[in-house]
Formats: structure tokens, sequence, C-alpha cells
């Protein structure tokens, strides 16, 4: 079993997030998106999307999608559970995950791949205004996540759940798109700081991150 | 319990079927998103984001977001399962369903929303170039599902599953922003038109739906 993955791209960080706080350990393997090495005939064959990470499995069995590779060890290892525990608990985890994903973590890859000029090669068309219109909504999402957590420890609730750990990888990946976290923002800054102190969101070792 | 919707956009339509081939039966409340309701004080304390479906408890409780919603029916009734039944099969289909949401119902709606003259005061800024890329990704989708379906009975298996209606519900989805399903795509046509004979298919009665 292994997971191919770039290590510097943020859905990949997501299912390594994901596993560290589980304490599973896999192997992992390196492509590089920006040399096109998702879009090879061997990588296209497992992924016909293109994406990374993927889960390949013994039985030569790929699952792609990060979400649906956290699913598969949340139900292998439920502990401790990052995807909710009872039915309406699991319905809220998954509610707060996607509107991480639906309202910042998307904003801020569209934000990204239609107004960096890393992007140009990779995201065609490259519409700036697409790009452009993106960013308020990054800021919309970050307010209403301040408003949230200053009532509650974690985004979906009391306990550290995925939902963390998107909007977590969301709120790092503002850097390359330039898009600033406000100050003024105390309780999302709390939060975190808190959620980043955790052995979990170690970023690679260099040597793989090169 | 109830189930707060407009039976006309899309995602409310997942629920709905969803909760027919359980043979679940709650009540629908409608709104009118064209009307606006969904940015009423009144809903918008329900779901900050403001889309519909929402689930509302007895305890007051709301979940927002299709999938959650589903995910806390096929926790409490996971007969027939429609979002896998052991740790693979529960990550192939969140692939699967993720992969038609991505790659397909997100297009479409892209489409729609950015090119479609009844969402201009719905989609600010409306950027006709952004509609327009969005296009030919829905056709390489359509073609790619069409070359997955002549080995298999359904988008993620042998057995129907929340990945089907995603994708029924995106390829009826088709209408407004008027793209074509091409007819020589013959396995996806077998799918779609076995698909839409299940009784869940059913559109609202037409007084629901005025």
């Amino acid at each position: 079993m292994k997971i191919i993955e770039d290590a510097r791209a943020p859905n990949p960080r997501r299912v390594r997030i994901f596993l560290a706080e589980k304490e599973i350990e896999i192997p992992f393997e390196q492509i590089e998106i920006m040399k096109g090495d998702h879009k090879t005939p061997d990588f296209t064959a497992k992924n016909p999307f293109q994406r990374v990470p993927i889960l390949e499995l013994e039985s030569g069995t790929i699952i792609s999608e990060s979400v649906a590779i956290c699913r598969y060890f949340e139900e292998l290892e439920p502990d401790p559970p990052l995807m909710g525990k009872d039915p309406l608990d699991k319905a809220r985890v998954e509610m707060w995950n996607r509107r991480m994903e639906l309202n910042l973590l998307f904003h801020v890859a569209q934000v990204f791949r239609h107004t960096h000029p890393a992007m140009t090669d990779f995201e065609v068309p490259q519409i700036s205004e697409w790009g452009e219109a993106n960013r308020p909504k990054v800021l919309e999402t970050l307010i209403f996540l301040d408003q949230e957590l200053e009532s509650r420890a974690f985004i979906a609730g009391k306990r550290f759940s995925i939902a963390d750990i998107t909007a977590k990888v969301a709120i790092d990946f503002l850097k390359p798109p330039k898009i600033e976290r406000p100050e003024k923002l105390k309780h999302l800054a709390r939060w975190y700081d808190e959620v980043s102190s955790r052995p979990s969101m170690k970023m690679p070792q260099k040597d793989q991150d090169k």
C-alpha cells in the first residue's frame, strides 16, 4: 500500500495530516506536478482525472480524491474519530468539511490557479477576472469563521476533525496567491495557532520538498 | 424533522432521490430561490451560506450540504446502502461521487451560473468567459463516463449509489445551459435510461413545482 502525491500541493497535505492524526504510517511516493508527472500515461492509467494524491492498494486498486482516501482510513481505524462518531456528528462534520471546501479552499484555489503566473500552463484558459472574483469570497468566509470560532474550540464542534484540516490547509494556501488573513480576526487566529501547533501539521522534510 | 428546499434546484433533487431510494418519508417545505427566499434573515440564520436544501431536526439542529444530509440518513438507515458497505466500498463510492461532483455537476453549474440570463442577479460578477471555459470539460467527463460504463452497471460498481444520483442530476441539469449529451455515447445512454426509470427519479408533482 502506498500514497502517490506531490508534497507541496494542498490536497495531498490534507491526507498526510489526516494520517498523522491517526498515527497511521504508510509509504509516500513523490511525483512533481510542475514537471507534468501527473499527466504521464502511467499516472493517467491510475487516475484518469490526473490529480494527486492517490492511494494504491496491494491489490492494485486505486482510490483517488483526498476525502475518499481519508474515508477509507477512518473506516479501518475509527479512533481518533476525524469524521464524526454517530449519525448526527458524522453529518455535522461532513457539513463543515464541505463548507470549508466549497467556501474556502475552493475559492483560494481559484484565485491561485487563475491569477498566479506559475499556473499559466496548467489552468487553460487562465481567466484572471474569475480568479479575482473569488478573492472577496475568501475574506467573507474568514470573517464568518472568526465569528463561529468565538464560541467553540474547533470548526465542527468540541473535537478536532477533518474540517479543521481542510480549513488549516486552505489558510496556509493563502500565501501563494497573496491573500492576507486579517489580524483583527482574533478567534480565527486563536484557532489557527492552536491547530498549527499539532504535531500532525509539520511540513515534510526539506529533502522531500525541493 | 423537515427539509427546506427549492424543488427545482439540482442539489435538493439529489437529497430527494436519495431519500426515495431509501423509502424514507419526511416533510418538505418549499422556498423560492428565484424570489430570494434563501437570503431572508430567517433562512440565513438557519444556513449562513444561504443554500438549499437544509435538514431541520426536532431539536432545532440544522444540517446543510446535500451530501451531509444524505450521510445522516445513510448512518441511520444503512439499507439499501447508497454510500458503500465496507471500508473499501465506502471509499470507492465517495471517490466516484466526488468525481461526479467535481468533474461533472460543478462544470455544468458553472456554465449555467455564468452564461444563463436568469442568473445575472444571482451570480455576481457573471463571467461568461469562465462559464464557457467549463463547457468542454462537461463533454470530456461524459466521454470518459461512457467508456467506464461499458464494463459496469453503475458508476461506482455493480450497485446503484449516490454517485449515480449525482451524475443523473448533473446530466438532467444540462438542459438549462443548453449542453447536449452526444447520442453516440451509447453506454452512457444505456445507464441514463436505466437510472431514469427508477421510481425515485420521478420529479415532484406540479403543485409543488410552480
